[in-house]
């Protein structure tokens, strides 16, 4: 496995793979791996010649006011794991790589930024979408992996793919949860031992969520106030929103359909965790009159 | 001569170009062509193994009271030269092709797009930002070409190729001129005979300043008055910019030094017009005191 840090130095890697025409999976991460990140490395190793891991942990995507500082790095510990799955390459560029003096470009997934999180995380999906741009015109992936945790991320990647004519395979896998159901998340290790059970509530208000509209409740309002229910009782939680929206405009619905997915953020004590589900709404057998 | 106005089936033509291992040059223009264009189409078929010429009059690029609707368009007659030339494909997309339902992604070169021209042009340069991102990411040039008339055009799109690793070498060829010095531009068809001449100003005025800094003039707050004057002295002629800058970072300077850029926007009756040099300064020999 390579480590590399420089754009240069990458660039002739990814030369190389190019001539030899081998197929590019790229795993773009912030470090501080968990089994969320390795379901993607297996599963881009599965399909790709081979699989280039990021590690950048993106100035441009924090707040002034957010966790850029103390966001967990665990370098050592990542590359041993990734080295076992068998990854190619390991880009970790510094800051000023990726930025270098004079950097001045934005890219602006104008009508999806101002949605959902990114009301309480402004400029945090322009930040998410030049670095994956760049990443993408230096490593030249054939697909890029996401997790279906970061779902609005998904979708502004998704938007800027198309619009921009990126050329990049988008897939995007399940979240991965612990046997409680969390869902995995580098911030989770932030979390006390009684947070981390109070944290337990952004996945069980999920799962009301889900059986509600299977008994024919689609109202979201309904559904969203049932799930402001579960998550009050956690003492230490604080509901940033909830919201059930078109998963490619991300516009808020009324009413609940298949595919609609809903969406939350709620603050565990100081931290902030995001979680969600794709509804799936079976159809009601018709009953016959007679 | 391949005519392409679909995405899809550029895309073809490209892949099969990348398999051959073609290299690929690029021209994107708004069509109306003329001998600036052909000199860049001329360079890209010496340099290359393919030719693409993009034509595209491309809407986001224009203001709200600008001449999108009226802005020359003579396809027919580019496609007959192009041809000619021995030029491969041209893409000539409509903008529902180029802009499909649901776009939203800006690409903005912040600390260049509001000097210059885009101050009287706002939203130009994220206009041609976004279609030459996007053009590269369909057609993957090796190498695309520029005219220097559109000098802040060039400064923008090195720095988002740069700043987004986007791979492809920018070349700028010289601004090709009339007999009597006006540069070649589509708009110059806007022209009566009398704004024709008077539109010489531009150059007259660039020339004298030229002329300046190699005797040793090079406050350019002189140089700009100097050219005033000249400008001034055709009726029709209306400045909007006189201007001597880094060409890097687009920004005005005191003193003029050799390849800083003296830029300069007028209007000529209703047609706005742009012209630069790249001015040179000849060391001055130090006299002996002996």
């Amino acid at each position: 496995m390579q480590v590399i840090t420089a754009v240069q130095a990458l660039k002739q890697y990814i030369r190389v793979l190019k001539e030899r025409r081998s197929t590019i999976g790229l795993v773009p991460t912030m470090g501080a791996l968990h089994e969320g990140h390795l379901s993607l490395v297996r599963q881009a190793k599965k399909e790709n010649d081979a699989v280039v891991v990021s590690i950048f942990v993106n100035p441009l995507q924090f707040g002034k006011n957010e966790d850029f500082s103390r966001y967990p790095r665990t370098f050592d510990n990542d590359c041993n794991i990734l080295s076992q799955e068998g990854v190619n390459i390991v880009f970790n560029p510094g800051a000023s790589e990726m930025y270098p003096d004079g950097f001045c470009t934005a890219v602006i997934p104008e009508s999806l930024e101002d949605k959902l999180c990114g009301k309480s995380r402004p400029g945090h999906f322009r930040g998410v979408a030049v670095v994956v741009l760049k990443l993408f015109n230096l490593i030249q992936p054939d697909v890029a992996y996401f997790g279906q945790k970061d779902f609005q991320q998904t979708v502004v990647i998704r938007r800027i793919v198309s619009d921009l004519n990126a050329g990049v395979t988008i897939k995007v896998l399940p979240t991965i949860r612990d046997q409680n159901g969390l869902a995995l998340s580098s911030r989770n290790a932030y979390l006390s031992e009684t947070e981390r059970n109070d944290a337990l509530c952004l996945y069980q208000a999920l799962i009301r969520a889900q059986s509600l509209v299977k008994t024919g409740i689609v109202n979201t309002e309904e559904m969203v106030r049932e799930m402001e229910k579960i998550i009050s009782q956690s003492k230490s939680a604080t509901i940033d929103y909830i919201s059930v929206v078109n998963p490619e405009t991300l516009e808020s619905v009324q009413k609940a359909q298949s595919g609609d997915v809903v969406a939350l953020a709620v603050r565990i004590g100081k931290t902030r965790l995001i979680d969600n589900v794709i509804l799936t709404i079976y159809e009601q057998p018709i009953l016959s009159d007679t």
